[in-house]
């Protein structure tokens, strides 16, 4: 089932460590089937190099394995969170990428610096809240899930403009309309981090961009006024 | 038409990857047929592997396509501003190289620091002031080369002399007698920024280099005196 | 003898370069045979691309090669003292990978700031005290052995929780159950040390994680009730 | 002539961009033959990727071309200046490798921090004194080497214990007994440079090792009762 799904996945899988967003086996790829409520994601633990498509993991959104001989990514159910409370988005990466981690651990948010960010975040990347005693000692992964969505409820951030997270002493979670675009922004999300650390430790100066700046970039890529790249 | 410009050209924008200068489609370089009065610049969003000499677009100095299927760099303006303000320079990269944007984001000139900066660039790489919002909402990227050409003289530099900038908030831009110079100075950018980068975080002592460092490194490799390299 | 030992370092001690590790032969890897009271060790100084399953050394807990031509690596006291001391160790690495010795010469500890240190080191991975002028001077690679395992003794760390030290104004050393696990965790090691690094120029809060997220990560990987991976 | 030379410095002037310690043409390499009293040396600027043993250029020890279609390189005066003032040196190394520009521009010596530097170095790596504007102006190169000699002689350091030099705005040199130990050292020097800065950004502490430490790491792998690596 879904092995048009399962192949994505899996590419989008394989492009982690190629462009350099992970050691060893810590990330992990998913794409949904919105029609049938099913999603499709990395099995746990698993080397990269010995991946196939047919190893990717069928999952309903409560995270129960429908098919599979695998384990499940043991992040699953934070994906499954994320897809229930984010409507429009078709696929979702974690990484363990050093830079995202680094804000992550420090609990500084992913400031709009310039016109990189820009492109692809319209505003600041946030920090979760750390999760509390209770929430990480009973159902984890989906406390996981949910002090993303709430970070995003309280502070007002629409996800499909900032489709990225870093939660706070872990790492950056990302998503978009497949797994493909998921990546991307990993890989982005990764590179606007390593520029905005940088670019701190130049200048005690507010260097946020302005709201209009903002505007121009964001809206010069996305929506029904973009006019960068070709014509679909 | 101009084919020989557009394998040049096609050829320096396939060097922006392999110096590590690009992430995804983020970099364009054009190059000039000054007697034509026009000029060949990468399509816009199109990934480096699947570029072809063929694809690259001719456009004339109001950055109007003469020749071409794809849509050009979106910057495309930038680069025809540029061409007309500064008369000698033959091809214009950017890039959103992470070392220059850090420094082009927090806003600090790269400072002549010593004999590597000083055999490229004659003095320091300027930041241009960043953008208002009625230059930011109306001509953008024409308005881009214009604070450009505006900070160099409002600051008596010499394009020639100095041949790239930091714009505010954006990242890098350098040029050259050609594209593919234009694409080398790119690289001795980013390696300039990365040295200063350190040098800053070592000391906080005024560490710029005098005039007469300026000039005789940057004179042994320019001008009639140069005894660096073989003779053409 | 111990043929299948020494292919198994040879094979750990050949993934220190390729995981970016080492320079030159900066690096050793061994691995014990618990009944026969022997360990395979590099041979010391030799390049890896010249290294041969057949060059490995096999020595005794005293540190005197019972087989191989070649001298065993200048660090083997260390290891013979590491493996008298840790009895559940399997393989040792010494590295001069350049973010953990920064730290081991700043002599600064790698807090627990996040998971992916959680995963792997069930608390702060320690730095030794200098060793003092005594101990440098007579018998100092059994020293260094006994600086790492008397920091762990005082500071009550259980070294089979926490895999690796610090030696301060030196370098780290990973241990595991085997050869191999113990490269994977100076790997691990090396990037937790990036992270924390960039992390502690960003903030001057204290960001160390409490114990309850060490309790449930480094569980989620290691014990009975782990439920990371695939069962085996 | 000195063909056997001319081969060995040729491939010690190959590593030079596989160990990635240079940019574009930014390095030259040079072997002596000490009994006829002449070097050989890489000509000037030409790419590494076109370089072939023949176009070696044999100089005396004034700099003067003795044999070789192409100009030797402009650093040429500096690397005669050393060979005459360091009788035992074989080999010379000049590269922008950015580590160690970023020190040399800063103006801070790589202070002995550990054994990775007491391996190589028996003390702190110097920084020279700025040349004065008459220093620059005329017998440019030739000076840059004299202030070398300088520094070396006034601190008291001896060239064969320590083989580096960082030129204040300027960069390294580094010298052994033959060119491929000299470019050895200048990775070397690199991977220094690269722990002494993120040491120094983690601490405020004196963190110089004490000399006995430098005693110990440097006579393992040097002199008479050298026990590192394999009897020759």
């Amino acid at each position: 089932m879904l092995e048009e799904l399962k192949q994505q996945v899996y590419e989008a899988n394989m492009r982690l460590p190629k462009l350099e967003l992970v050691t060893f086996t810590w990330g992990n790829v998913s794409g949904i089937d919105r029609e049938q409520g099913l999603f499709v994601i990395k099995p746990s633990g698993v080397e990269y190099e010995k991946l196939s498509p047919a190893d990717m993991v069928v999952v309903d959104l409560d995270g129960k394995v429908v098919e599979g001989d695998l384990n499940p990514s043991s992040d699953t159910m934070t994906h499954a969170v994320l897809y229930k409370a984010f409507p429009n988005i078709g696929g979702i990466v974690h990484a363990h990428s050093p830079w995202a981690v680094s804000f992550a651990q420090a609990g500084v948010d992913l400031e709009a610096m310039g016109t990189t960010h820009a492109d692809t975040f319209y505003g600041d990347v946030p920090v979760t809240d750390a999760l509390t005693k209770e929430e990480i000692e009973s159902a984890y992964e989906e406390n996981t899930g949910k002090v993303i969505v709430r970070t995003f409820a309280e502070r007002g951030i629409d996800p499909d403009a900032v489709p990225a997270v870093l939660v706070k002493q872990h790492g950056p979670f990302t998503w978009g309309p497949t797994a493909a675009k998921a990546v991307e922004t990993a890989k982005i999300l990764e590179v606007v981090a390593e520029m905005n650390y940088h670019a701190l430790q130049l200048t005690r100066a507010d260097i946020r961009v302005p709201q209009y700046l903002l505007d121009k970039h964001y809206y010069r890529k996305h929506g029904a006024n973009a006019y960068y790249g070709q014509k679909k």
